[in-house]
């Protein structure tokens, strides 16, 4: 099968159990949970879930272990667009073609729906590991997840790249947004994927390199997509960084210099997996699609 | 001492290992750690964590094991306050006399230090957890704070609450309000300090009779010094609910039945764990507190 195929096939799969663990819209607070839907359905590549089942399958794990902590990040991934698109951060109206879930729901509900989505993560996540016969190794797992979402990771790096719009800024500030507003969950999710899967440390760390590895390629080339990329193709507006004076790999260092960071990061990060499992097919496909995406 | 005095001083006490465990203003990402720093010192009772720490004393347990709990109690009290703040909200300007959050960083940093306040909870409650050497009570603790703080709590009750504006409701529904909103985590939070404590089963069930009957109590007391309160003594303004027609305990039973059933409540709770141990007397007296605050 092509690889894009694969793709999509563990999207539906994981759409599947993200159906499963969505909140019932039920009682007095069903608009909450109906809020909390709309977002958790409004589909996207779900590539944060199936990176957590994949590191947990990839060391040898059970994948049954593994699923509320793929639900979860996509969890915490869905509140943080539905925060992001409010009108005091990026004010979108609209997100993968539909109406953003505050045009839906109202500003106050939008807010309470993202938090409710980043708690009941947790909720998930607590509950599933409850009674496990390695209960230790479950709170390991949770805190990976917890501390690469917050000031440490993703949200400090929410915060920096909100400080930083219409400015010039650093490479060094630049790989800082990068490696925490988007890498860090990724890194998250896959060690905790990992952890569950009963990691050796050395593959933990392999796991980790090839997650940041990805993730911070990955962000390169959204830089570079947004000047040389295919509006029809991306289903987004390009050229939104240069309209809005944003800093970005291609600005600082031009595009060719940028496509050849994203290859060599991807180059690191098939070599840090394939001496892991002989089952890499998927996530050297997976390392590969992020620069073919469309250059 | 008077009991005003033994609470302010175990308040005092609060207010130093919330400064412990505040996040150091430090690196790209210093101002939402600024932000979230200035709403966890604004003062207030620190009943949350008082009551976390003295559930888990009451059955016998260590001190320092809960702490971090009744540290992330407050946290997450906090973001919530600060989201309730926020202009699509209860859009307040001020609170407890300090300018609100959103006020002094801005609304977009607002919704990250509210974000980043119930993340950091659940990092802190994570990272203190591992490797002691009986996990699964700590995951079990956690996750009665987080379930009481979601939407099957104190998020359900605060949607409730804003669905209700301007509207008169039952009392079924101001019950389920006032028990989620306001009880859910006093609930939570006393039942994780009692688990970490290793309550047995039968304390446990005290132990959540009292936080459910003093939660429900403390917001019809609210509801009470609305009408009949002391602006000067209380800090806040009164006679905003029946300005904005919502449907409170005395504007549905009546001043003295809404007495009455507050009266009866803190009997209940206090009936409820006297027979727990012989050093109730700080409960008691909070017991008591809740309902001699102004009337």
């Amino acid at each position: 099968m092509e690889f894009q195929a694969v793709l999509k096939e563990k999207a539906l799969y994981v759409e599947g159990l993200l159906k499963k663990y969505m909140p019932k819209e039920d009682g007095y607070q069903k608009t909450i949970m109906e809020a909390m839907n709309y977002s958790l359905s409004a589909g996207g590549k779900r590539l944060r879930p199936i990176l957590t089942l994949e590191a947990c399958k990839i060391v040898g794990g059970n994948e049954e272990d593994v699923i509320p902590f793929a639900v979860a990040i996509e969890m915490i991934h869905t509140y943080s667009l539905i925060h992001d698109d409010l009108p005091a951060l990026d004010n979108d109206d609209l997100r993968r073609g539909r109406k953003t879930n505050h045009i839906v729901y109202g500003e106050d509900m939008a807010i309470l729906a993202g938090d409710a989505l980043l708690n009941y993560a947790f909720e998930v996540m607590l509950s599933s590991s409850i009674g496990k016969t390695n209960p230790d190794k479950y709170l390991r797992a949770i805190n990976e997840i917890a501390k690469t979402s917050g000031i440490y990771g993703m949200i400090g790096g929410q915060v920096v790249d909100v400080q930083s719009e219409d400015k010039q800024i650093s490479k060094e500030k630049l790989d800082y947004i990068h490696n925490n507003k988007t890498a860090a969950i990724i890194i998250g999710c896959m060690r905790a994927g990992a952890i569950i899967g009963d990691a050796t440390c050395e593959q933990l760390e392999d796991i980790t390199k090839y997650a940041k590895n990805i993730g911070l390629s990955f962000q390169i080339v959204d830089d570079i997509l947004d000047i040389v990329g295919d509006e029809a193709k991306l289903g987004k507006k390009v050229g939104s960084d240069i309209e809005n004076n944003k800093s970005t790999y291609p600005s600082l260092l031009g595009l060719e210099k940028s496509k050849e960071i994203a290859n060599s990061l991807i180059g690191e990060a098939k070599d840090s997996i394939n001496k892991l499992s002989e089952d890499v097919k998927f996530l050297n496909g997976l390392a590969e699609y992020i620069i073919d995406r469309e250059y």
